[in-house]
């Protein structure tokens, strides 16, 4: 599909400066801006892109002056940012599947399936599991018996859901997530082999959630593992079994939080953290990136760093030490060298 | 499915002690016990909650003398924990799927399969492989040629086994799980790229081993990576080509064992660890979480840590001491003034 | 199949040495040989396991003159080393698929598939998409609309490709990759939710690119996700949205590299590693396992390690100093007590 800069000036009540013909099909950054593409400056310190870029149609500031020439045309609104974030959204939401059940998938006589639903192929859906109106779950995925999915919630390729997860409205989980396999659990035996400790609790995702390609989430021994509503999480992230993460917390990629330990609500969790069990993490923590936190924190709203991790300023002090460590060694050495050198002397 | 306190007393050879009509579908921790559930009192540190839980039934030993009053119906038997743990085996039992092969499942024409084994929906199996007796494989998993599985092993969905794999019996491989991949062994040639070394070897799985979810063991680059009997993997592992792990070995989730390391047996390998290759770990060896195995140890039983790793309790000094770095610089700084100082007063 | 010590002669151009009618499957490395394999003998270092293999034939350097009885058939040629790898390749050749498409698979009636294409069972190939000549498609794989493959590329079980990817010639990607996931973006809200950031660009894969299991590779914001010719992934890597990765750079296992970080080409970056995001990492730089990177490096060529990362040896001197830090702890004491007993006793 290929848009005029008129008809998107009038989409977005604005004003063309330049030529109103000019066409594009996708949406693309001012410094990364390629033919038939329309891009937009919001931003002061990427002025000078917009006298470079390739771009076809830029959206600015109505205000905006140039002070050389541009090449593209220019639609000037409002609020540049505003109006481009729109324009990203129509875009993606041309590109949504339409409803349908593929005849390649398989699902269970006593699944309820919601109106406007996209079933791709090789779907696998099994007993007693309802799936919300306007979900979409795309090719090769796999959702076991008993499941409970909310509306408007899309399952990209071979997502893996097992029995009795209970999903929210509105979350995204993209390809290869895996929700509900057993806890890690293993009780050791005389003869020193492990005997599993049956898992029989469930995965519930409230709300809202995304989370990452090939994340796993872990159900409970008994009870439920459970990301509340908001929860972002990013790709190949374990999540053990009885974990609670709370409301709009973030988590990055390839994080491991063990089991029943419990995180607060909106904290920000960097990539490569790992959080050892049983832990209480309370509301509003920062963990800097590749930290590894074993033992729980009282006070919200801390930044906390390293591996074991403290206080996350702390941490950053004594890591400028540790790279000069060698020098340090030199003046301890010096100091004991001078002082055996004043006892002798005296 | 719905039990009687009566009917479950009777299985237990419990006595009941209240209403032998309360009924439970599932089972709870005392702790996060709710209506309908079945709990259980072990643990004399847990005794408060019996006069708080909502579970409906608690199986307590029969020694137990409540202090206030108690409302759920109680099953008082020999050891409550033992009776708790065989409920839960029961349950989980009840809810093992049903044998059959799906119509909607591709088995080549030359593949064997065992008896009351289950095959899900999407199953791909290939050329000459053998599935034992009471297997069962569930949706979207593909099996590759010439591969040898044992009896009552389970594979959850969406795992991939390529060919020529051996794995044992009673062996669960959760979702996503991949065995078989090839090897990461490129020879840089002269003009700075890669020319790949081909891997032709496989992965063999001995029995009782369980692998999380997502977690990938590369094949030999030729003979055989292998897992040994009784191996627990976590989520998210990654096994490089001709890596061996001893029997009873347990790996937690994203730790990841470099090519042609030789892990020994009993040991206990925390999350987030790397090992790098061709390294022998001896038998019974810790090693805590995130640690960074950099050579090989000979002494069976250390419990190591760090990154670089070595012997652990030295790794938890110095990590003391890390998080108190600046104030060591800052005793350095005033010892030299002093020093100095003296040395101008002398 | 089985080959004689003659007919593999041939082949080779080389000589038997023993029996000509000793037969072999398959191979092996000769300090693990097994009757029915053939080995090799080119390093030295490995002379004294030709006289202990169990293999069946060994290929050794046309002047080999052994100093025991051998009781292998030898194959005397000019390379011993070169002459095997010829057989390696030959060995893997043969296992390849044949060309065919499942009727079991499900492709787009606008999907235009190559010359020569294995397609296996339940593979799903959305709209539009193009298939080059002599790809192999294994089960259980999905490819979004849009998408173009080159040829010769393979894809093994359950893959999963979105939308608009654009993958080059010769690339094997391993079970479970996910490439074209959404990019972690989210503009925090000020009731403390988090609104998506649409993920509407793409990934770029070009030539000889080998991706390993479950590794996954995020769209572009806007733009594309570029890994360049050459490129090696090890197994459970994560690249972010908008990453960049330069010519003939090899990555291992585990590492993950944040968004519109740019990595320069013939790098070498270890296992577990982390990289933050918006960095700029130059040609030839080595980064050794387990490393933090949170800044950008100037000067190509440069060995970089620890967590934050500098320079290696630096860091190696540090870590060596790390392990005895009560040692230097102890020794400032003593240096305390000293200069304090100094001032006492003057």
């Amino acid at each position: 599909m290929k848009f005029s800069a008129q008809q998107i000036a009038e989409v977005l009540k604005g004003k063309v400066d330049g030529d109103p013909e000019a066409e594009v099909s996708t949406l693309s950054k001012i410094e990364e801006g390629r033919p038939g593409s329309i891009s937009f400056l919001a931003n002061k310190a990427y002025t000078q892109y917009i006298y470079e870029t390739e771009a076809s149609i830029v959206v600015v500031n109505e205000d905006f002056i140039p002070e050389k020439a541009v090449k593209p045309t220019m639609i000037r609104v409002k609020n540049a940012y505003s109006a481009f974030t729109m324009l990203l959204e129509m875009y993606q939401q041309a590109k949504a599947v339409q409803p349908k059940v593929s005849d390649k998938a398989s699902v269970a006589t006593t699944a309820q399936i919601g109106k406007n639903v996209f079933i791709g192929d090789f779907v696998a859906i099994g007993e007693n599991t309802v799936i919300g109106d306007n979900c979409r779950i795309y090719a090769n995925t796999s959702i076991g018996n008993n499941c409970n999915i909310g509306s408007e919630s899309t399952f990209f390729a071979g997502v893996k859901i097992y029995d009795e997860s209970v999903i929210g409205n509105r979350c995204t989980f993209h390809a290869g997530v895996v929700v509900g396999s057993d806890g890690f659990g293993f009780a050791p035996q005389e003869d020193k082999s492990y005997k599993k400790i049956p898992q029989i609790g469930n995965v519930v995702v409230e709300d809202d959630v995304e989370i990452g390609a090939n994340t796993t989430i872990d159900c409970a021994t008994m009870g439920s593992t459970l990301i509340k509503k908001g929860v972002k999480l990013d790709n190949l992230i374990q999540i053990a079994h009885n974990v609670e993460i709370g409301e709009n917390t973030v988590v990055a990629a390839q994080t491991g939080i063990s089991g029943s330990t419990k995180i607060g609500k909106n904290c920000i969790i960097a990539g490569q953290v790992g959080i050892i069990g049983h832990l209480k993490i309370p509301d509003n923590t920062t963990i800097t990136a590749q930290s590894g936190v074993t033992k729980s924190f009282k006070n919200p709203g801390m930044i906390i760093g390293g591996s074991p991790a403290f206080n996350h300023s702390d941490f950053q002090k004594s890591s400028v030490h540790f790279k000069r460590l060698n020098e340090l060694v030199n003046r301890i050495n010096e100091l004991e060298r001078k002082l055996k050198n004043q006892n002798i002397t005296e």
